[in-house]
């Protein structure tokens, strides 16, 4: 005999991203703000000049990539159950990516999971980790091999942190910004092209425009079974450059930018992007003082590389080709010549 | 400004409880059964003769309650990325409570999630664990401090694997049946009252009733934010009984066959239960060789512990009250005298 537990049902995880100064929040519960030694010595006394609560901790982990593993999230429960977290319990992830994915992933495993609000301080965070629910770390297999989907309560964006963002990091998060316009909003993409991002108010906009695009990417794929791939627009080429340059070369966006103007190559070479958008993608990245350029030294090992990506489902290769500016379609199946081709153009 | 992300949607986490005899079942894709040494020892040639699968494997923990912790997990894990399951793997959990709750933890964090089935091999976890979703591993903090709410894909329900299950560990499991029967299904009370559960037949009838049971109330508040608390019938009491018996001298469903006749008592004492009543359910429950006293030596320890729940969202305490038989009331706020009114009924 069968008994079907039937659990189909309407789920709210909806949430509101504040764009702006940030506001005084006041908790009536305990609260944990989960930051790292560098962003709390930058920013900490502004952030405690705006929150209250009912009792306040605050968990510093070590800043880095290389510190988004098991070890932190342990650092970070150990400290909730020293003081007695409990299930109504909240936590404030205040920092970059790192910072918000760890600080997200314990909260969906902590007491089964509570409640968490995200104060991305970094462009990248704010424009990419404060909409998905992408949470995670990484071990000796890869990155964000152990995670859940897990929304948080809320997000803050002041710009004011961005202030103190070197320069590098600044275009790290522009050439995400770029790829959310590439291949969903041709007007958001002309906006780009006819403003400068280093003023506050563009700024602002820009990030209003990544974030409701992104969302809405999202809120038709929250688990990423299809469209959601499409953000990996210019990744699969960049997570060969990442690679191959251990990550220490490029950051994350900068090797993005770089994987954006290989994935137009493929377009065009595809018929589906003229010399003349891409030129514009382009124009756009490096007026960031993106890098655009990599010197592939052996196309077949880049060729190989590929197939390396841990969470791929099969052997197949999927590509993320925008169609024109602010389309896009992933392929899969492309011709390895027509894949060779490209690289060769970056051959060197 | 603000960004609503709205991610307001239907989510169908249901799932079918097969009771039967297993049938043969058929993977085309990587699958690994989690399972302990004990039982893979008893069933696993049996198991085997029925699963097929694309690649299988087998991963073993320690048996226990105190191997239910991050050592098991990270066991697992590492198993999983050796043999580089993917987002489309499957994860089989075939053992007791402990397996199911850490096989399911770990399939919720693995890669963000990816699909579990239960295969309970004891009594206890046929008619609990199998529904619910409730995952986690303990802690040197306390019982299921880290975990997640994630659902299996499908559950297995074999009576085969009770034919070696100890017959403390029977009753362990009827201690959860007959829980199940008072606090919400009056004609199951009856049924169990007339009927004996060694009876293969009649076991497939009580457990189809049980998960019903369960099912209809998690189905209402899958994340226990209120009746689901109800489930917790017997359990306030019987969690101080194996906290100050070390966890050594009852098996769980034992110290809440007592837990429910304290809970009776309480319910006496309010005027919500009647003599006759509860000396069924005691009758019910001693003719499977449940205890049913337990001699409390210090009365004041034994009110204080009901404070230590690590879980408890503040301090005031909540009891499951059974409201004759079939209905059941969750109170707050008992006054301390009727509380140790009943206590001092168990003082010895």
């Amino acid at each position: 005999m069968k008994v079907n537990i039937e659990l189909k049902k309407v789920v709210d995880n909806s949430y509101d991203i504040t764009i702006d100064s940030l506001p005084k929040l006041e908790f009536d519960r305990k609260t944990a703000i989960v930051t790292n030694t560098k962003v709390s010595g930058l920013h900490l006394g502004y952030l405690l000049g705006k929150i209250k609560a009912k009792e306040l901790y605050i968990i510093t982990i070590q800043d880095g990539e290389e510190y988004k593993n098991q070890e932190s999230v342990n650092y970070i429960l150990e400290a909730l159950f020293n003081h007695k977290f409990n299930r109504n319990s909240l936590l404030i992830g205040f920092g970059g990516g790192v910072v918000g994915d760890i600080t997200g992933y314990v909260a969906s495993i902590y007491q089964r999971g509570i409640d968490f609000i995200q104060i991305p301080t970094t462009l990248l965070s704010q424009v990419d980790a404060s909409v998905g629910g992408k949470t995670g770390i990484n071990n000796k297999y890869g990155k964000n091999l152990i995670g859940a989907f897990y929304q948080p309560k809320a997000v803050y964006i002041d710009s004011y942190f961005l202030k103190t963002l070197p320069k590098r990091e600044f275009g790290a998060g522009v050439a995400e910004i770029v790829k959310m316009a590439v291949t969903f909003n041709r007007e958001f993409f002309e906006f780009l092209e006819n403003n400068d991002l280093r003023d506050d108010e563009v700024l602002k906009r820009a990030i209003k425009h990544s974030v409701e695009t992104k969302a809405s990417v999202v809120s038709q794929d929250e688990k990423e079974k299809g469209l959601r791939a499409a953000l990996n627009y210019g990744h699969t080429f960049g997570h060969v450059i990442e690679n191959e340059t251990n990550y220490t070369t490029y950051l994350h966006g900068e090797s993005v930018a770089i994987g954006i103007v290989m994935a137009n190559e493929l377009s065009k070479e595809l018929g589906m992007m003229s010399e003349d958008e891409a030129g514009r993608i382009k124009k756009v990245l490096e007026s960031y003082d993106l890098p655009t350029n990599y010197k592939i030294k052996d196309v077949d090992r880049f060729y190989d590389a590929f197939f390396l990506d841990k969470k791929s489902n099969d052997k197949t290769l999927t590509f993320i080709v925008p169609n024109g500016i602010g389309d896009v379609k992933i392929i899969k199946d492309i011709d390895k010549k027509t894949i060779y081709k490209v690289l060769e153009k970056f051959a060197g």
